[in-house]
């Protein structure tokens, strides 16, 4: 169900408000606002050490080293309730990049994203920390 | 070509490292330093307009909003240069996760982050800047 | 001038809002809007190179060095046109902890920030990046 | 006690730690190995809800609102365990500045942050997790 709220707010705090959302590309103030609302709530949901969340894993590796790959395979078959998903992309002849979607309580996802980025041959690694998206309309 | 190069340190401090690579699953204090080098650089490369760069972005949203696919399939072909590979996961039976990897300037792949971002019906979004590997051993 | 715009939402996504406030200890929502608002603001005015900006030093480091000491005062004199005050307070016997208040184009804050942290004997140290309050109301 | 450890990286990631730490101002490897190591460190200390940390938390405020001074004082007679000092600085007839010094245990500390950053008047505020030093050589 949709509400509606009204927000004070000096005028020139109005205007760069809706600089800032035009130049991101957002189709109104209202969309604007509950994306600010969302990332904030996504942050707490982190601190939560029971909540079910998902994180992407994006690592960048050279091909040379094969480790990370056997690495992968392992982590993958030890964590398969987690790791729902990964992507595989070709960025040269030696680099390439993958991510990895993991799900479970924020703990678990970050001490699989830890052994992934810790993994030798893995030239960057960076967890990004979203949601289910259950608790987020 | 491997260098070697030696760094004085208190030994509480090198417990400390120690202590902190394990936790995090890496082999050696090498790599891990390594890794904390790396970590740096990708973020100073990000600070120059000019160099290449890859990010991935992470989307969470609500398949009842067709917004969204037909803005990612638009964006995808007005910068189809730039956006080198996706991936979908289901995440239950409303929510997906898309995962675009995005390759050019580091000012470019912002503003498509930016985009993706602020379309309808994402319910949150993040841009993860990491690198192309190639200026990275 | 006060203004004051309505904002469309799911009910589920208002409760959070409120809660999240709650918690914080905010009065009401429009002072949690403004303030998502103002730090997104303040973001970017950071990465404008021309912007006038704040932005706070800390740094913890033990009394028993001399050389930062007299790193400060060397730094204070060459840039007593940015750095516009400072603090400090003993945290024990060995440790101290130093803020300083530097303005100036963002470039060069962060300058000043750079050699204050990477001076000798400096345990750790952060950039708050914050504003003139000047743009913001 | 002083220890030292050899480091193995590639030639050109050496050459990139070097150009870097000479940006930074850096005298020399070790300093800002040392660094980068202490400041992973304190984000990992922040993460454990029982150890003693220390936090200063930068407020922007138009002296216009009275009602800050008012909470300010509040705040520090109900935290006067905590925090343990503080700077006021002018930034403009109407804007100034504000650091407070605060110390305990993360929660407490953010906690603390967070009332005072959601203070009605505030215009920006922002929390930096630092250390007592006590654990850092």
């Amino acid at each position: 169900m949709i509400k509606r709220f009204g927000v004070s707010i000096p005028e020139d705090l109005l205007n760069k408000l809706d600089r800032l959302a035009r130049k991101k590309g957002y189709h109104n103030r209202s969309e604007a606002i509950r994306d600010l609302i969302r990332d904030r709530f996504v942050n707490e949901e982190w601190e939560l050490k029971d909540r079910e969340v998902v994180g992407t894993v994006t690592l960048v590796y050279s091909h040379d080293s094969h480790e990370l790959a056997d690495k992968l395979t392992d982590i993958q078959h030890s964590h398969y309730k987690n790791i729902i998903s990964n992507l595989h992309a070709h960025l040269d002849e030696h680099n390439c990049l993958e991510v990895l979607v993991v799900k479970g309580k924020s703990q678990k996802v970050k001490e699989i994203a830890d052994r992934l980025i810790a993994t030798k041959g893995v030239k960057h690694g960076k967890l990004v920390m979203t949601t289910t998206g259950k608790e987020l309309d």
